[in-house]
Formats: C-alpha cells, sequence, structure tokens
C-alpha cells in the first residue's frame, strides 16, 4: 500500500520501518517525484540517485541534533519529503515556493545551505569542531558527490579534517559524474576504487597473504618490514582517502537499504574521520534519466513522464551560451591560439561542438574554478588566447585568480560570463548579480555585455582581437532576441557606447537585458511627452567618455539601469566619472539590484519584487524632468 | 676564488661549471644573499634553502624557452642572481628597486609573476597546454614548495594535470615549513615519503619479495593478483602522487648538486607529469634562520650578520595583528563560543598566544583560505562566534564563500582583516587596497575600521557582540599610534561615525590610516583660514546616515579619503548615499588608490608617489571651498 507522503512531518517515523517497508517508501518516493518534477521541473537525476541513501541516513541518524550536510544542496529533496515538505513541491523553484536547495528557514532539518559546490566539508568542520568544544555529541554527516570533491576547497577541508582528526562521517556519493561526466585524476581513483572491492575484506586477505611471505635477511628486511606495517596501503585505492587521514570505507552499493543501514551505524562508532563509498545511479528508476550520458537530465523543465521527452523551449533565438561558444568555435578555425576552457559545464556553456572539432584545444578541468582561471592566465602568458566559460556565480570563486595572476600580469584572457544577471528558478545561491561590482574596481580589466546576439557576436570578435589584457563579456541565461545577424564579424572599438534613441528631456544609460526594458519606458514615455535618450551602454568598463561628456553637458536628468547589484556597480561608475569631472549638479538616479539576496522564481516576477521594470524607469523619468524642469524655471 | 656574481649577465655559463664549481659558487651566492639581506631585508630562508636546486635547475634547463615557474615567487632571488640581477639587490624590495618576487619586466627569465602561494601548477598546465599545441618541445617546471601544496587550487591542478598526463616536471620545495611550520595531512603523507626512502630502489626490493609469496588458490587468489598488479601502489606514499596520476621520482636530498642534476635530467626524459620530491632545509648556512621553527627567519627587516640579531623595529606601540588577537583572546577568556582560525599565519597575525591558551578553540588550516572561511561559516551556524584573522589580499581567494556561504546565510563571522591598506615592500601581488570595494557591495556585510588602537580593541568587543551577521575588522601592517588604551572594553553602535574636529568650510570623511593624514592637513588648513570638518567614518559599512545627512544639509564640501582603491570604494558610497538622497548639487571629491596596481616601496613614498597625502588633501580642501566660495557669490 502506497504511502502518502504529505502526512510525513518528521523523518522519525523512519526509525520504526523494516526493509520491506523503507523499500516500499523508496518506490513511493521516486513516483512522487518522478511526478511531480514532470509538472515544475527540477533537478530530477541527482535526487532519484539519492533515495535510498537519503532514507538511510534519516533511520541511523538523528536530524537535527545530527547535522545532515548536502554538498551542492540539488540532491536534497528526498530529504525536503522525509522532514515534512511534500506538499510544497508544486512550488518547487517558483517564486515564493519551496526552494530546490537547503533553505534554513524552510525546516530545522536544513541545517546548512548550499548551491555552490564542495563547501560541504569545511561547514562539516565547523559544525564538529564546535560539536567537540560544546560536547554535545552528535554526529555530522557531509555527503559530497565525487564531481563536488575535484573543487580545491574540498581538498583543503579533507587535508584538514584528516590533520586533525575529527569525528565525521564524509559520504562519497559517487555516481560517476559531476553535471556532465566527471573529469580529472580523483576519478581515476575513485574508478580503481569502484572496481577493487571492499577493502576491509581485502585487508583482511592481505594480511593472512602477508604471513606467507618468508622471512628475509640483509638489505630487504627493512622492505618487507615495512610492507607488513603498511598494510592499509595495500592495493586497493582507499588508501588515498586513508593516506589522509581517514578510515575508508566500501564501496557500497547506494541501493541496497540494509547495506547502507549497515555501513552507516558502523561508521557511527568509527572514531575519528570516516569516509564511506557509496556507488549510486544518478536518474535511478526513471529510464531517461538513467540512460544519460552527457547531463541533460541532471537538472530539466517540465517533461513528459511517460515518453521522457522535455518540453521544449518556444524560443526560436539562439541560446545566449551557444552563440557565444559557436562564435569563439567559428574564430578558433583561423586562429590556432584559441583555447577553450571549462569548469565542468561543457553542455551548459554549449562548448561541446568546440570540444569535438578541437579536442587539443579544449580543456574541461572539472569543478575547479580556480584553477581555470590561472591556466587561462598561463596560456594567455605564453601569447596563446584562451576562452574562458564560467558563470557569473562561480567566477565567484576565481576572484583572487583574476586579481592577482589575470588583471595584475595584464594578460589577454577572454572570461565569457555566462548566466549574468538573475538566473530565476536556482535561486539566491546562482544569481549573478555581483560580477560588475568585483570586476569593475580591477585595474586592467574591460567588462562588456551585449544589447542584442548580433551585437553578442562581435563582441566576441572584439574580445579574440583585443590584445590590451582581459576582457569579460557577459551574457544571460535563456535566450538572444532572435535579432537578424550579420555574416561578418566586426571589432567593436573598446570602451564605446552607441546611441539607440535621441531624446532631449533626460537619457537612461543601460546594458544587455534591461535595454529592451529602456526602450520600452522611451515608447511610453514618448506617448506622455517626454523624449528618452536610451544608451547602449555596452561597455561597463571602460565607459564611453566622448559620450557621457555630451550627456552632462546637456545638463539633463540621466537614469542608468542594471540587472545587478547596486553598490559600486556600474551606476556607482557613472557617478565617479561625474565626481572625477566635476559635474556638480548633475541629477543621476541609478537603478539596480538592491543590497540583498535575491531569492528562486521567473526573472520577471523577481525583477517587478524589486521594482526593475519599464514603469519603474517610467516613473522615475517623470519625476526627474519635473525636478529639472521646476529648477529651470527657478533660475 | 670567489666569483664576481655581478658580472653574471645569463645563467647559460652554469653548462661549463663542474660539480666542484657549482659547490664553490653556491658558497658565493649564499654568502652574498646572507650579507646583502641584512642591510635590505627579504625573504632570507626560503631562499637559502634553495640555492642548489636553483642552480641545478639553471644547468640542466634552458631557460626562458624552458620555462620556471616559481610558487609564492619569495625563493627567486637565487634566480635572479643568476639571471644577471646581482647587482640591484641593494635595492631589494624598495621603492623603484628589485621587486622581491618574479616580475616579468624585470626579465625574459620570469615568465610568471607571484606573491600569493599555489598557482603554479595551474600556471604551467596553462604553458604546457600552449607547448602541446604550439609543438615548441620545450619543458615547464614548477617549483612548488609543501605549504603552497595545501592551497585547494594546487590540488585542482594536481588533479587535472594527471588526468590529462601533461607532459611536465613539478619540482616540490619540501622544507617541511609554510612560513610557519606546516600542519594538514598532506604534511604527514609528506613525512612518510621522506622516510620511506628511495621510491623507486623499494619497488625493486618489493618485486623481489613479492615473487616469494607462494602461489594461492579460491578466494585468495583474486586479491594476490591485486598485490602483484598493484606494486606501485606499495608501501612508500609516493602513490599518493602516482595515484593522481604523476611519475613521483625522490625524495632527494636538494643540497646535494649531484644528485639534484642526476633527477632532473631523468626527470626531463620521463613522458607524461613527473614530481620530483626534493628536500631542502629553509635558512641553510645561515645558522640562525636554520635553527628558527616558528618562521621568524622566514622574511625580515635587515638583521646584524654577525650575530643573527634582527634591527627592532623603532616603534614602542602594539602591533595593530597583536592587538586585535590579544583582545579576541581577553575576550575568549568570558565567552566560550569564540574559536579562532588562521590560514597558515598564525605567527604573522600574532594568534601564537591564544593557540597556547585555548589549544581546543584554535585551528590553523593551512594554506587553505576557502576552507578558513566555510570553517568559520560552519561555526557561526551553530551559534558559535568564529574570529578568522586573514590578510586582506589572502581574502581575495575566499571571496565565493564570503558571499556565498557567509553573507547569504548572514552568519555571525568575524572577520580580521589584517594588512588592509598598502603593505609596502611586499609590492602589488600583496596590497590590501581591493577587499573594502568587494565587501561593500555583499549584502548583509558590516564593515569597519579604527582610527587607533583603543578604538580597535572597542572594534574586537563589537564583532563579538554582534549577532546581526558577517562583521570585518581591517587593521593594517605594522604597529598602532601608541595611544592610552581603555582598560574597559566597550562596543561602538554599528554604523556609527565619529566627528573628531568640526569645521565649517569643508569636511573630510575618512577611516584608519588615514585619520592623522586628515588631522594634519586639518592643521595646516586652519592656518590658513580654512575649517576643515574631519570625520571618523569607522563604519564603511553600513555608513553613518544621520551624520551623512547633517552634512549634506550643510552644503559644503565633502572629501572621501581611503587608503583603498577609488572604484566602488568609501567615496562611491558616499556618492551613491547623496544619490539615493536626492543631494543634487552637492560638491563631493574622492581620494584614494587610482585604478592601477601599486608596486613595492615604502608606504609613504608610494602614497606620495600616487598623491594620498595631507597636501593633496590640503590642496583639493582649498580648491573646493573656493569653487563653494564663487557659487555662493553667484547666488
Amino acid at each position: 500500500m502506497a504511502m502518502d507522503l504529505h502526512t510525513i512531518t518528521s523523518p522519525s517515523f523512519l526509525k520504526g520501518l523494516n526493509n520491506d517497508q523503507l523499500v516500499e517508501l523508496s518506490e513511493d518516493i521516486r513516483k512522487f517525484l518522478i511526478e511531480n518534477l514532470s509538472r515544475t521541473g527540477g533537478h530530477i537525476g541527482p535526487n532519484l540517485g539519492v533515495v535510498e541513501l537519503t532514507l538511510a541516513l534519516h533511520k541511523v541518524f538523528d536530524s537535527p541534533s545530527d547535522k545532515l550536510i548536502w554538498d551542492v544542496g540539488h540532491q536534497s529533496y528526498v530529504h525536503k519529503i522525509l522532514t515534512g515538505r511534500a506538499s510544497q513541491f508544486d512550488t518547487l523553484r517558483q517564486f515564493k515556493g519551496l526552494c530546490g536547495f537547503p533553505k534554513r528557514i524552510e525546516s530545522e532539518h536544513d541545517v546548512w545551505e548550499t548551491g555552490h559546490s564542495s563547501t560541504s566539508l569545511s561547514a562539516a568542520m565547523g559544525m564538529a569542531a564546535a560539536r567537540d568544544i560544546q560536547k554535545t555529541g552528535n554526529h555530522v554527516i557531509p555527503i559530497i558527490g565525487d564531481g563536488a570533491l575535484t573543487g580545491g576547497m574540498a581538498f583543503e577541508a579533507l587535508n584538514h579534517i584528516g590533520h586533525e582528526k575529527t569525528d565525521m562521517i564524509v559520504i562519497l556519493n559517487d555516481n560517476e559524474m559531476s553535471i556532465a561526466p566527471n573529469v580529472g585524476a580523483m576519478h581515476s581513483v575513485l574508478g580503481r576504487m569502484r572496481t577493487a572491492g571492499k577493502y576491509n575484506k581485502v585487508k583482511d586477505d592481505l594480511e593472512y597473504l602477508m604471513k606467507k611471505i618468508p622471512a628475509v635477511g640483509g638489505k630487504l628486511a627493512s622492505t618487507a618490514e615495512r610492507v607488513k606495517d603498511s598494510l592499509k596501503y595495500l592495493v586497493v585505492s582507499g588508501m588515498f582517502f586513508e593516506e589522509l587521514g581517514f578510515t575508508y570505507l566500501g564501496p557500497i552499493d547506494g541501493h541496497d537499504l540494509e547495506e547502507l543501514e549497515e555501513n552507516l551505524k558502523y561508521a557511527k562508532k568509527t572514531k575519528g574521520p570516516v569516509l564511506l563509498h557509496v556507488i549510486t545511479k544518478k536518474g535511478k528508476g526513471f529510464l531517461p534519466a538513467e540512460n544519460d550520458v552527457v547531463g541533460t537530465w541532471h537538472g530539466t523543465g517540465p517533461y513528459k513522464m511517460e515518453t521522457g521527452d522535455l518540453v521544449a523551449s518556444s524560443s526560436k533565438a539562439p541560446s545566449w551560451s551557444g552563440l557565444i561558444a559557436e562564435t569563439v568555435r567559428k574564430l578558433a578555425r583561423e586562429d590556432e591560439r584559441i583555447v577553450a576552457i571549462t569548469p565542468a559545464m561543457p553542455v551548459g556553456s554549449k562548448l561541446v561542438g568546440f570540444a569535438s572539432e578541437f579536442p587539443d584545444r579544449f580543456y574541461d578541468v572539472g569543478i575547479a574554478e580556480q584553477h581555470a582561471m590561472t591556466m587561462a592566465a598561463g596560456l594567455a602568458a605564453v601569447d596563446m588566447k584562451p576562452f574562458l566559460a564560467i558563470y557569473s556565480t562561480f567566477l565567484q570563486r576565481a576572484y583572487d585568480q583574476v586579481v592577482h595572476d589575470v588583471c595584475r600580469q595584464n594578460l589577454n584572457v577572454f572570461i565569457g560570463i555566462d548566466r549574468a544577471g538573475l538566473v530565476g528558478a536556482d535561486g539566491e545561491t546562482h544569481q549573478g548579480v555581483f560580477d560588475v561590482a568585483f570586476l569593475r574596481n580591477l585595474p586592467n580589466m574591460v567588462v562588456m555585455m551585449p544589447k542584442d546576439e548580433n551585437e553578442g557576436q562581435h563582441m566576441v570578435q572584439t574580445a579574440i582581437e583585443y590584445n590590451g589584457g582581459p576582457i569579460a563579456l557577459r551574457y544571460p541565461r535563456g535566450n538572444g532576441l532572435g535579432v537578424p545577424m550579420d555574416s561578418e564579424l566586426k571589432s567593436l572599438p573598446i570602451g564605446s557606447w552607441e546611441v539607440l534613441e535621441k531624446g532631449v528631456d533626460a537619457v537612461i544609460l543601460t546594458f544587455g537585458t534591461t535595454i529592451p526594458m529602456a526602450l520600452h519606458a522611451a515608447e511610453q514615455l514618448r506617448e506622455q511627452g517626454i523624449q528618452l535618450e536610451v544608451v547602449n551602454a555596452r561597455f561597463i568598463k571602460p565607459m564611453d567618455e566622448a559620450i557621457l561628456h555630451s550627456i552632462f553637458g546637456r545638463k539633463i536628468p540621466i537614469i542608468t539601469l542594471e540587472e545587478a547589484v547596486l553598490q559600486g556597480g556600474f551606476g556607482s561608475g557613472v557617478l565617479e566619472f561625474a565626481e572625477e569631472n566635476e559635474y556638480y549638479g548633475a541629477v543621476i538616479h541609478r537603478l539596480g539590484i538592491p543590497d540583498q539576496f535575491i531569492e528562486h522564481g521567473d526573472v520577471a516576477e523577481l525583477m517587478d519584487e524589486i521594482h526593475l521594470n519599464s514603469d519603474e524607469v517610467v516613473r522615475i523619468a517623470k519625476k526627474l524632468t519635473a525636478v529639472q524642469k521646476a529648477e529651470s524655471n527657478v533660475l
């Protein structure tokens, strides 16, 4: 008999279930996920992979006093169901709805919020340190994927935890994928572990075998002794973690509830840090997702449950990622210096075509943003033209590398900042809204954003031709506008803006996604007798000083508009320009993202929520022109 | 006969030297370093440790076509001598003098600039990728310390290089220290390698031994087979790197020129990535530095060559690092929630006293800024009060962790931003000038900087008492002003400024190190009949809106002054406030660090170079008050 998942209020009911009941429950949960996500979309693959694991964790441990820390966090849906949130799944990842990641305000069982990868071990170390100081005796259990393990900070944490010998149970959820198939030497290490069989079993066998080694003397004696002393390092690759100070358990079948429970209980009794290696299958129980080898079913929009067909996007325009990546690919045919790099996002950044055409000039470095950026700098240092495609939110991970390696050495690195601006359903951990502010303060940096995909392709050409140092091209998530494309690429003058619409009463300076908003506002204003000039401020840094001087000279109100944080953003750059050039008395009004984190939801809804829409532009333009008029009347 | 090092113009002369001549040269170089650095100061310990290694590298390889990449770079002095820069050592680390790190404009042999640690492997991967595309056939040789190896990005690179099997010779310069003694599980791994003896020798012995294992059948057969197949993983810890896809060579004596040369030649012939493990002694050949166990002789000011006595600083005031750390320690006696964390800077951050008094509440996590920040967040998530002491320039490494883990979850992490502002001799890689701009744009962040050490201690109390989220306390390198200290600590209202001197003609808003400059300027101006109000804007975020409204209401010129970059900095915050509150017509002038990287040199000299001094404040104040007066006259 199927259980009504909506009746669950706390995971404590799991303690009383036997294995058969748990198996049945796992089937109910799978069915629930497949059905619900077919309507809402979401991270179906990762969650189907951890159904049994999550059940076993909540059965063996006592959340929330025991701390379950979900690395990345998109695999927390089963955890959400088991902690009383099944009824909210029809609002998953929607505005004001259930978050797609752990969220502290949603539940006391969400003790740590994630979104970016590889943070769980460090958080766990903090919570374990607190536990040891406060002597609360609880368990700390980070659950980390094999992909997230390639992130440098995960290694920093492993290194520290192993050194401190802190009690902790690290669950390595090994599905051989990050989002796309995994890369990196660690992947091979894990592969050897998977095929090596149970570590403890092998250790016992070896102990027996070693006794059969005949006694030897002379120069071999010390080696023989070492062999015997070092059994734990033998043969199976669990020693990689054992070397770092962890007790390695596994690998075990992550879909076998009894094996999971048995091993979790054993880990619970073990002193010091334990790493339990659990093999799971992404998409388990839903064939289209199980058979996915490239990562399509990692996270999806709505789909047809019966066939596994994705509900197609209605846009006919090219995706931004595709447009940029394909233009780079086109130029790479002429220019052998071009090398493309992605930190684990070959599909998301649409670099698959580039990779297949130029396998020797393409690098997927794994979840390793820092390495990706400095590797790009290394390429540029010997006169290559690296193109690094990286999501705005993940660029934060490579900030020091941008400052110290790229900008300081003034190297020709071309950074493609994908998913710039609000990203929607992934929410606050993924919004790409800080990069304008955190790049604009760096010397030597050029930052640009196109008004449409045609300008976007010219900006790729601009970036490749530019030899003055680092240059970043921001582009949003989603599709372009469907504009006609020039067949010839051209280079834009660095720092040049473009007046899109003339106007005498006020001027709006904006770039990228907010240009249509400004044009729409200008149209509305025109009907009300106000002529708003619209400027495509496509270079965020450096700015077009000639156009700025001309605008300030006209003494009309200036509005700046950006889908990025206001503090230190583009608008502040305009204020700085006015200050530096002593345009005292200028009337400037900045529109942008306020000083708060922006949650998940449809981008248009989010923009309305923070009053970043054409109505607001109209309102501000009317207000400022009235002020200006009043002041003129006084004089 | 001693060689005149000043006559060296290129390292090619080394090719013709025999071992005895090289040994003699190594002695000349040591003598040169000990003598020269006794006058200029510098990184004496690291350089004395790599004399033979550098000689061997330049003998075996052909720089600059072969790429020597010095991780961190403070160990590049011998390289600088061998590439024709001996005569510049009397200007080492001085304004317009020889840089203490590799510098591309100094020499074609400096192919990559460093300062921050752990970047060399990624840069090497970039250069090796370029080599393979361009088919230039050169060698790429990153030289990385065991300390730098704990940085996450080094692991990201190892993981990628091992996966790609790229030709490269990684020199692991293992001196068992980073700056302070090393921590972390990797340290133990390396320790086992050091004692394990030569890897290849052991492998041969094992092969022989294994043949003696009798044939076994049944369930043990597969284990026995695995033992035989997996010899390379046996016993010695070189397998840690072998696991990651590297050929491991060593460990070898880094002061034995013949052994170095032989192994480098062998590595040169080996396909794929090689890791050559070289054991060196920091400070080798200079007893005070050799015997250093805490890191005093890592980098020093001038010293007496004969006795090894450091030339004492003339300041009687407490060091900033010491003041902050000791105040945290004092509060930790009353508050068990306080935990101190440092990423490998226990001495620099003066946390040694805290560590010895509260060993269970102190964590040196190694060179692992990302982990340090998120571990602090983990502690705060369970209601502890973590204090993370981190240099401003290294905070850049933890930027995503500040955004995603700390600010987004609004956790009570207390960040002590040490070495904020210009740091002097370490130069452009170490200047702490970006943090104001890159923190000010983050929601939930409080940033403050004290005017003197008495206010500094109150700010520590403020940060500990504050429960509203993350709070950062900036403090500069060097010593305080020597002001009297209150015996009772008090908490400052968040966002409160302080008027230090009243004035009616203009106002200057500034904080921290530039307050004495502003006061001095006010004094000069007073003599010229201009009353400059001086405000201690000790909270950079949030700002004191009451004081700001009152100032803007008075319609007098406003000067902002900061030892931080102008783009998006504190002054821009004041511009933003004026814009948000529609103070059109306000006359504001920002002073700060211009949009360029600031090189090494004495801080006062650097400040003069960029016109950040009291003369400039006087000049601007006079100019603005004249403007204001002229405008008033018109009305």
